[in-house]
This record gives C-alpha cells, structure tokens and sequence, in this order.
C-alpha cells in the first residue's frame, strides 16, 4: 500500500483525492488543510457577505467526516505543512506530525498580496471562510464606508455585495482600468456600469495611507473607508516547495511538466501555486482559477495512478458579474498582443444578445483579437447584461478546437429569438474578420485622432437625427442611404466612416471604395469610441 | 454589368442580394419575392399571435424601399417565378414579366406538408406575415380550442403563443414522441413542461378526420379543435428547379456542389430548398434552418463575386424556447446513431446550470452521442430553465472544431457562480466520457430490463430517504456511504448500480470493481429512467 499526501484541501487538492480513491481503494490518503475546511465553495464567498448567499453552511460543500465516509480520505483540517523532507519523504505539520508519503501533491493555493502601505494590517483579505466570518463580523452598524483597494474580481465581486448592504463603497486601482484582462475601453462599460449602481470607482489612484477611518491617496484625497479591503491580487503560495528545493518557475509558481510533476519526481503540484503553459504562447504563465485547478487535480490522480496523460494548456477563460452585467475574457486582450509585438486584427461589435424583435434584447460588447499573420484567435472580450458567457464560451471552445477566426462565420449556434440571432453575435466577428482578410481597412478608437491628423475627413454615415444628438468632433454627416448619390462630394478624400456600431460603416465604406474612394471605417463605431477613454473635447 | 435573380427575399435570398451588392456596386440585382414582404423575421412570427412581440411592423425588418436606398436593389414582391429558361437564361413570372439573368439565385425557401386528410381544408399554417394576419384573423373570440397537427418545432410555438391568450390547446403528434431532433427520453421532458403549462400532448395520435369544430382521432378520440393549424413539416420548393431540370436530390431539395452550384452553372440554390452536407456523414441532408440560409447566401454572392469560397458541413443546431424551458439539439441523435449502424456511448448527465450555492441554479438535462470507434461527438441534446443554449452551442463548436468527446473535460468554460461550475455540465460529459473510455460500464435507460433479466442486481445507492420516496422496482437500498462496509453481501453479484443522476453510481461501481465485484452505473440515474417512457411496474 501507498501513501498519497496532499497539502491543500481546496479545488485542486480535493479533486486530486477523491480522483485517487476512484482509481485505487487501497491507498492512504492524507490530506492537510492549513484553514479550518475543505471543499469549500471559495468562488461563492462574497455572496455570503450580502446574503445573497444565505446560509454559510452552503459553501461548505463537503466536510472531513462526509470524505471519511465516502471516500475513505484521512482529512486534517487546521493543520499546515511546514516542512519537506525530500530525501527521507516525509512531510512535518504545525501540529507536530511527520508523515511519510510515497506521492506528495502540492495544491496549497495563493496568498493575498500585501502592499507595504502604513495601516495595511487594518485591512481584511477573502481567501477563506474564516476570512469571511471576520468580513461579516467587521461590519457592525457603526461601518457605513468601505474602501476596496484593487479593482480586480474578486474586489468587484465585494464591491457589489457591500452595495448590497447599503454601503458607501469606492474601489481603488493603481492602474488606469479595473479588470486587468479586458483592454480599457471594455474595461470602461464595466467602470461605467459600477458607477450607475453607487460605487466609486477611482482608477489611476494610488493609496499613500490607511487612517483611522479614511484612506488617503498619493494625490492627497481623503476617502472614506470605516472598513478596508485588499485585494490586490495573489502569489502562489509556492513557499514550502522553494524551501524544500524544489524549482520555483519566474512567475514565483511551482514549476511543473506537462504531468504536474516538479523537479522531484515524487512531488507534483497543482492549482494557483503552479506555474501553467499559455494556450496562445506555449510559455508559463499563472491562471488562479478553480476549474483548471480541478481538470489538473484529476490529470495529478491518473498520473500517480499510472494512466500517461498530459494536461492542455491554459487559455485562462475568466468570467465576472457585477449587478447582473458579465464581463468576461479568454485568451490574450490587445494589450498583451501589442506588447508581444503580433501583427494583429482587432474587431469590436455590438449587436443584441438576440434578435432585437424579440423582447428583452441587450447590447452585447464583444472584442476579437486575431492574429492577422495566421488568422489564429488570440483571445477576446466580451461585456453586457446577456449572453455574455455563452459566447466567451464559444469562443474558448473555437481556441481549443483551433478553429481561426474566419471560422467563427460558420459556426452553427442554437438559434430561436429568444437565444441568438440567424447571424449570432459569433458569427458577426467572423464576418468582419472575413471582410478585413478580403481588404477592408478598419481604424480603432486609439487611432482616430492620428488618422484625422493625417488628412482623413471624418464621415459619420448615421442619420441626421443620430447626428444632431452627438456624433465625433469634427464630422460631417453623410447618412449611409445618400451616400450612393453624395459619392462625388467625397471624391479626392481619404474618407474614415462611422455609424453606431459599424454596420453601416461597411456598407458605406464597400460603395465608396467601388466608386474609387479610399475610405476606412472606425471599428465598433461610436459606440466603442464613446465608451473608450480619451478627450472628448 | 451583369443581372443576378434572386427567386425568394427571406433569409438566404436577401443575404446574397446584401453581399452582392457590397461586392459589386455595378451589378443589376433583382429579388423576386412570391409573399408580400421581403426580409421579415419569420422566426418571431409565432409570438405576434400571443402579443408576445405586440407589433406587427417588428417583424417587418426591411422594405423595398429601404432596400433600394441602402444596396440598390430591385425588390419585387406579390411576385411569383413561374418558370425558368435555361438556354435563353431568363424567368418568368406570374405578374408577366420574362427577366433576363446572368446569374440566377434560388431561394423559394419551403412549402407547408398538407397531409391528406379530409377536412384538412379547414386548417390554417405559418410560413409568411399573411400567414399571421390570416390565424389573427381567425382566433375571434368564439374560438376557445385549437387542435395543433404536428409536434415540431413551429407547432410547439404556436402551443405556448395560442396558450397565452388562453385557448384550450392540443397537439396531435403522430410519433411516439414531439420534437424528432430529440430522443424520446429527452422529449419526454419537454412533453412533460408542456403538460404542466396546460397544453395537451398526444403522441403516437393519428388525425382521421377534421370536423367542423373537432378534430376525430383514428383511436376514435374526439379532439375539441375551434381551429386547427396544421405544422406537419416542410418540404423544398424545389418544383421551379425541377421543371427547369435542374437536378433534384434524394430528399427532394435541389441538389448542389459545395458552392451551392445547381447542376446548371449559371443557377445557385440555397436556403430550405436546397440540399445541404450533414456534417456527421457527408450525406445530403435537409436543414431548413435561417441561419444556414444566411450564411450560403454570404457564399453564393461571394462565388458570384468570383471569390473561391466552399461551404462547411451542416450540424444542424437547433432550438425552442417553450414556457421558459429550451430544448435544443446539435448533430445526430441516439436513434439516428443506432439507425447507421454506429458503435456508441450514450452519456445523460443532469448538473445544475450554475453553481448550486447560488440561488436560482436549475437542473439542466444533457445528453451526449458518442462514436465509440473514434471518440468522435456524433450529437448532443439539452432540455433545461437555464443555459441549455450555451452548452449545446459550445458542443457545436467543439464538433465543427474537431474537438472528441474526451476533449470535452478540458474545455475552459467562464466560471462564477452565476454562470456555471467549476466543472462545467460540458466538461462532466467529457469526464463520463473518459471514465467509459476507461473502461467504465453503464447501462442505457432502455436496457435496464434485460440487464435485470440477465440475472444483475439493481442496487440504489442513493440515502434510505430518497430510496424510501421512490426508486426503480425491485432495487435494493445500499447508500454509496456505507458500500465499502457492506460490499461483501454483494460478492458474487454482478451490480447494476444508480443514484439520481449518475455521479454517485460512478463512486459506487469504481468501489465495487476494485473489490473485485462486477459492476455497472444506470446511466443518468433514477432521473433519466424516471423520464423515460416505460411501463413504471
């Protein structure tokens, strides 16, 4: 008989247990947890702190005597592993045990990134159970003023829940968005929409210290703040593997091989301790999210269990929703594609979450990056009230399925007015990828003005009563339908073009350029230039 | 320049028309439309007749106006095509007209089976916004019931619109079973909410004779029928194509290559009266489906055009929305499957569309159709509240991009607790799977009995609570939590083992099979038996 221990009792650890016992009855398995619970529903934890999620007992999906009986698992909770004998294979706890394995499984998780600002230990983090009773029992009458620093999920997700409870709720970022995954502009709908539900969002703000009841930031602003949160972001709790030697990778997560295995062949490690491959670049990269942690907990299980699998790379499809908006995103954004120095594609579209005859449509705000040397997806956004996770899902699936993104024009989505349109959103940016491949030039918002200075003229092709209710500084209105007659007024001109979303655009950009004017059009329209952050003036 | 006809200025019609023009601004395009309007959403058309979608103009989504201003096209509606000349290329039409064509475009999309049945005179159809107008007209206040003869998709919806001006309503099916593109356990779901929001289902039912006010059933039930629609199905409206002598195919849709070429050159096809290629087989198929026809219309006025583009295979996905619950399908169903001749797995799995901690979560009833020679997802169905769109859309996906069934487990699916699982329902089939593929066995719904016969113990390792509410007759209670205790009173056994969905019954027959007790898992559990259509004891 062996013996399998696993540190870390949460996502990964837990699915790599009872994935073992699945594949084999006889062997010991151990499992130690530093928090008081396991198998907790940690994606569920901000919900409890507005009741959304009523009873605290629902996040706790499973407990050490319901995996005895089920499972024949030996789970110690509150018990932390400090110490690595790798020679000797054995693992010492802070409660003074040594305990001898054949397999160790690393699944420990992140910890909370602390910054080094005066009053810091004044503010509460959410990691665990214990971190939400301490949350709730922070919140007496007294508290009317929260202040969030880091405006990333899980500080969005608290923001929401503490409006919930009627608090007064500002949301601190250092950078010049919330929500590092999507570009700014889309980024920009999400900070709008907090905005319209009381909270305060201050991005590009930095906090210099925490007072008694305040926060106060670099730009000598005083915000209120009776409670404090930080959510920052996480390391990987990858402190116990470096001591014990083993390769730490240089995004400071445990290095691992395509079987979870580390530098020791005894230890594996998983989760958001573990460094994980990039579906777009092959290279390592951090995801914290649970579902990879589970798929690579049973890929761990098999491993150990003599099955030769190997995990998939890592696409890091990640979803939020805040007062029923969804913002979501899979794969690279076009800041990270830039930065990577790709020749890219990128595409914006705002067509309804279904056909707009049907009651109840939403605008729906999808980004496509492409790679425009191979037409490889490289990753995309999405933002809206609907429809919003169905397709990042389609889109992660198209990844994964290695379809490009002219294919996405022909996928086949599940159509009835009530669920999509006869061309899904989807499909839409395969169209327009499909017309930038044939030729069409598109222009983005961060490049409009650069554009106009180079002697573009600015068409908006709208109707005048879109026009005369607000339109881009300095253009002139030439609605799609007289553009076949008024071709001549633009002859000689370069002519950039924009409707609301950028349908017409096309239309009218395919006509004037068989009538032998160069034109463009803006991408995404008015709309995303609305949204995007830039001097309106 | 050049002329193109477009016979048909629905879906497919008017999409080629668009992209012709976008294509070449020279080209003299003509559509022929037989109906009074050119462009209207006949997917909405059911929900006028509830006032679901309270204004008639919304369905009207283009007018020849509109188009003329916009794309510059000759849109003839109240214009039927009456014949084709091939060698002098013109048509002909019922207002008199012969028009002269380069390019000729068919897309008359299909025409409403009328079964031969006496009295079926009496009965009303839907296909056009006259149509609509026409059973508006009808539904006078001294109509109380309406009989519906056909159980698919269209008579579905007619079912829930006609319910909500609270008519007394009947569907007369003559299949075991509504819904074709489903197998007849999932349909029975859909049968079921039907029931409970007052429409009567009658399947295996055969109309004799359709009276005055009653609709005579060949069992000799009398049907209250006030009115009757008749939905039956469609077929191609191929005739124009036939008379001309353009091949027609096995299904009676106009036969066509992969650039939706006729077996004349100069004549496209496409939309509900063309052939399409299933993307499981190959084969021709029908695929009456809006989505499809725009997405061929895009590619015959690229061909047109001279761009070399071929079409992709057919899946088929499709949807209803009924009450609040969807139904949808992709692909071939278990019947098809076995009907070929395929060596299958069958996969039910019935998880929560969301997280179960948050509220609002709904069982969501999936159903996966495996090629088990290749590993290739030959099909899915979903009948659920919630998400039933998003993950037969994501199935979709992963089949157009050749993705197998195993693959599913690894798809990265946007998770928070709003939108889903940290193992998403798709990546739980993809688990089934791979657990199969290993060897795992489960027994369909509809073996259950020769399975018993054959001398298996039907063993229900649910809690005594829910075996004491109601279980399969002749199980024995062994909870899955005291098995490995009580695995020696089944030696010598052979187990066919199930819980309520099947997650439980896995744990149970890995436990069995490493104690050396041959076993197997009901696939879906008690859920999917309990569904199914069979005598109860």
């Amino acid at each position: 008989m062996t013996t399998t221990v696993i540190v870390g009792g949460v996502a990964g650890g837990m699915s790599t247990a009872a994935r073992l016992r699945r594949r084999d009855e006889e062997m010991e398995i151990i499992v130690l947890e530093a928090s008081g619970h396991v198998s907790f529903a940690n994606c569920g934890l901000p919900y409890h702190v507005s009741g959304v999620i009523p009873e605290r007992q629902s996040l706790l999906l499973q407990t050490p005597e319901s995996l005895r009986a089920r499972f024949n698992l030996d789970v110690r909770v509150n018990t932390r592993a400090t110490a690595i004998d790798r020679a000797a294979k054995t693992v010492t706890t802070d409660t003074g045990e040594t305990i001898a394995y054949d397999h160790l499984v690393l699944s420990p998780g992140a910890t909370p990134v602390i910054p080094p600002i005066p009053g810091i230990e004044r503010a509460l983090h959410l990691r665990t159970v214990e971190d939400v009773d301490v949350i709730n029992a922070a919140l007496t009458p007294e508290v009317k003023s929260v202040a969030i620093i880091g405006g990333g999920f899980i500080g969005l997700e608290m923001a929401e829940n503490l409006r919930h409870r009627d608090l007064e709720v500002t949301i601190i970022e250092r950078a010049p968005q919330i929500m590092a995954p999507l570009d700014e502009e889309m980024a920009a709908i999400v900070e709008k929409h907090l905005a319209g539900h009381g909270v305060q969002v201050l991005t590009g703000a930095d906090t210099e210290t925490i007072a008694d009841d305040t926060l106060e930031l670099t730009d000598g602003r005083t915000i209120p703040a009776d409670l404090v949160i930080a959510s920052i972001g996480v390391r990987p709790a990858s402190e116990l593997a470096a001591e014990a030697g083993l390769e730490v990778g240089e995004h400071g997560g445990i290095k691992v091989d395509e079987q979870q295995r580390t530098s020791d062949p005894a230890i594996f490690a998983l989760g958001d301790a573990a460094e994980k491959a990039d579906a777009v670049s092959g290279e390592d990269t951090l995801v914290p999210l649970a579902q990879t942690a589970n798929r690579h907990g049973r890929l761990v299980a098999d491993v150990i269990t003599g099955r030769d699998v190997r995990r998939t790379t890592t696409l890091g499809t990640a979803i939020v929703g805040l007062f029923g908006l969804a913002a979501a995103s899979v794969g690279w954004n076009e800041r990270r594609a830039r930065a990577a120095g790709k020749n890219i594609r990128v595409i914006h579209v705002h067509p309804a979450d279904h056909a707009g005859y049907y009651p109840g449509a939403e605008t729906l705000h999808l980004k496509l990056v492409v790679d425009a040397d191979t037409d490889a997806i490289l990753g995309a956004q999405g933002v809206g009230m609907a429809g919003v996770d169905k397709r990042i899902d389609v889109i992660a699936t198209a990844m994964r399925g290695g379809l490009n993104a002219t294919d996405l024009a022909d996928l086949e989505l599940a159509y009835a007015p009530q669920f999509g349109s006869a061309k899904d959103p989807v499909n839409f940016l395969g169209y327009v990828n499909d017309n930038m491949v044939a030729g069409e030039r598109t222009v983005q918002w961060h490049e409009l003005e650069e554009t106009v200075a180079d002697g573009w003229t600015l068409i908006d092709v709208r109707t005048p009563g879109e026009f005369a209710k607000s339109t881009i500084p300095g253009a002139v209105n030439i609605p799609v339908d007289e553009m076949r007659e008024r071709v001549e007024e633009l002859r000689g001109n370069r002519a950039l073009v924009f409707c609301r979303v950028g349908l017409r655009g096309h239309v009218a950009v395919t006509l004037l350029e068989h009538h032998g004017v160069e034109a463009a059009n803006l991408d995404g329209g008015f709309m995303t230039w609305e949204y995007a952050p830039h001097d309106q003036g």
